[in-house]
């Protein structure tokens, strides 16, 4: 047995070909394919076939790719009748664990398989359901039917028109399509380890989806975007900012949106994020929210670039997620939705070749206790 | 970077006061006492709070304990309105999954709090609601209303009092009783550990508690008890037993309820079950049962014991619960419904000097790829 390794920092707990990671120089590869390129040419779509197939797809291998999808778009009427009971006020993490949950029990076609050929065709089915069950609970909330899709659109489109309505201008659908290749995947995170884990008791993706969508809510990870644009709130405007993020820096508390396990630098996601983000604000007259970000990570770099303390892929999605009109606590739910594709891809590489996870703990209590009767304690 | 470490056998993951395995001896503690010692003198209540305060309560804390839980006897009638629209064929594991998850939106009292106290106090209603959440979806599915609570009885007997709408005898109810002991805690065993490592992101108890049930589904886990039940259905008679296990072993097959990642001797908690199993299938005619489970267990012996294969906690358990009165996939959810307070153990201890849960991945694919353009794939 080793020593006790703390959060298992170090410890090499899958194989993957997927995604890979250099923390030291700021790169991010899908299958070998640096993402600032896949941001540039490609689209969620694709890139979602690429990780679950470790290559890119022809054109027609990736038409009924889309076909699948958007055959899922629609949210089954039980699921829908079901979020219009829903308490209002509930957080939409807490929502689309549930309601990933909840499509288990609508599965007809053998829910436990771990076949990985029917695995990935659930995949497609839990991702394409996903944008339009968060569509449809932010309706509810506001009072709204929800919107029944339409499979002439893309994702990111889909998920937008869903959500409001009406379809988004090319620039939206564009950038958030980019912000949902840019989540897909990252080595083996914690709610990617957690679906891991749980898959490899040869559970169910459903199992294994909705346990990472609760890793994912946490604040030291997904959450952490909405920390970002909470504290990007709490800054009154630009020229304050600087005076903010000092006190903050000689209180040693925590800023949300830097800091990286594995990066040393500036994550080559925040830098994509960035463009997207400088873009969007011009565009939808946020300049002065950009500006307030933008003076952080100088700040930032001046104090702490040294300490390896860089953006990561939270802080600038903070921004762009704004601008593209998204609610805050839509955020997550965002990383969650595009998150779906890479988990999924881990859990066909976690059947492939599967061990149980089953580590081990090291007893730091008493010995050989007596069981005390209750009129002697 | 370690090497990979594969299933992360032997790997450290976290330090526990709560139980203690020697798997080599056959021994199981919770914080000291030896499961044995606790199943003949203790109660399901007790044993969690032992392993919640690691101690054992004085008369007056067991007492506002017992109170505390009893209050959550009662399902909220959203839950149970909710559980009437549900599929009827779903199986039981997807349902409590499904509604742990769907309990959060519901808790208005700071539902994200990772304040230990408060985690306690939602741990204790989770787990109080449970048995009253999988009752009422066994009762649907029969075409039955939910049975209202009787706060006058312990855990093990509300849950049989809200299954069967009458009250257990007190034989059963200690059986029971003493099967709820056996399941609470069990080291770092995968579903322990998938509530850890999402409690790790700061997320909540309810996420944490629904990745876990996703876990124990798995027939590598707690689904294996269904497994066992299905073995002794498929023998058509006590004379049948050996013929029928010694071709398993010569097509080396999986044997259900044998073997053990840490227990290479017979799983204590196996060996009390037995005794349970032993005297339950005598009170309600059920010898046959328990006689074909013994002589899979002396063959087992004979001719795998020499390799550390023994009975594990899954083999009784199934003969126990069937002699209960208990449906088959209604054996996994009895051990989630345990579990659910090691599990909350776990989530209290993890959060005391937590450390985020992000191993490392070993990435195995192609470096430095183009993006093909479509028209050239």
């Amino acid at each position: 047995m080793s020593d006790y390794v703390k959060g298992l920092e170090g410890i090499v707990a899958a194989e993957t070909e997927m995604s890979f990671i250099d923390g030291q120089n700021g790169v991010l590869e899908y299958v070998g394919i640096r993402i600032g390129n896949l941001s540039a040419n490609s689209t969620f779509e694709e890139a979602a076939f690429l990780l679950w197939n470790r290559r890119l797809p022809k054109p027609a291998e990736l038409e009924a790719f889309n076909k699948e999808l958007r055959a899922s778009y629609a949210v089954p009427q039980a699921i829908l009748d079901r979020i219009k009971t829903m308490p209002k006020d509930a957080h939409p993490m807490h929502v689309l664990r549930t309601l990933v949950s909840e499509l288990s029990l609508y599965d007809t076609d053998d829910v436990n398989t771990i076949e990985p050929e029917k695995v990935q065709h659930k995949a497609l089915s839990i991702l394409g359901h996903a944008p339009g069950m968060i569509a449809a609970f932010d309706r509810h909330r506001r009072g709204l039917e929800p919107v029944a899709p339409d499979t002439s659109l893309s994702f990111a489109e889909s998920f937008l028109y869903m959500l409001n309505g009406e379809k988004p201008t090319a620039t939206m659908a564009r950038a958030f399509d980019i912000c949902m290749i840019l989540h897909m995947d990252h080595g083996l995170n914690n709610s990617t380890f957690t679906a891991r884990v749980i898959i490899s008791t040869l559970s169910d993706i459903y199992s294994a989806i909705t346990g990472a969508i609760g890793s994912l809510r946490g604040p030291l990870h997904g959450g952490a975007n909405e920390g970002v644009m909470h504290m990007l709130n709490e800054i009154p405007s630009v020229d304050e900012a600087e005076t903010y993020i000092m006190g903050k820096i000689e209180r040693k508390e925590k800023i949300m949106g830097f800091g990286h396990r594995v990066y040393k630098t500036k994550d080559p996601r925040a830098t994509d994020l960035q463009g997207l983000a400088e873009q969007l604000a011009k565009d939808t007259g946020n300049e002065e929210l950009y500006a307030k970000s933008h003076t952080i990570e100088v700040v930032m770099e001046r104090e702490l670039g040294a300490k390896g303390i860089y953006p990561n892929v939270d802080f600038y999605s903070a921004t762009t997620y704004h601008c593209i009109g998204l609610k805050l606590d839509l955020f997550t739910p965002m990383f969650a939705m595009s998150r779906i594709a890479g988990w999924s891809g881990h859990i066909l590489e976690q059947l492939d070749g599967n061990r149980l996870f089953r580590p081990a703990a090291k007893y730091v209590g008493p010995h050989d206790a007596p069981y005390v009767p209750a009129d002697q304690r």
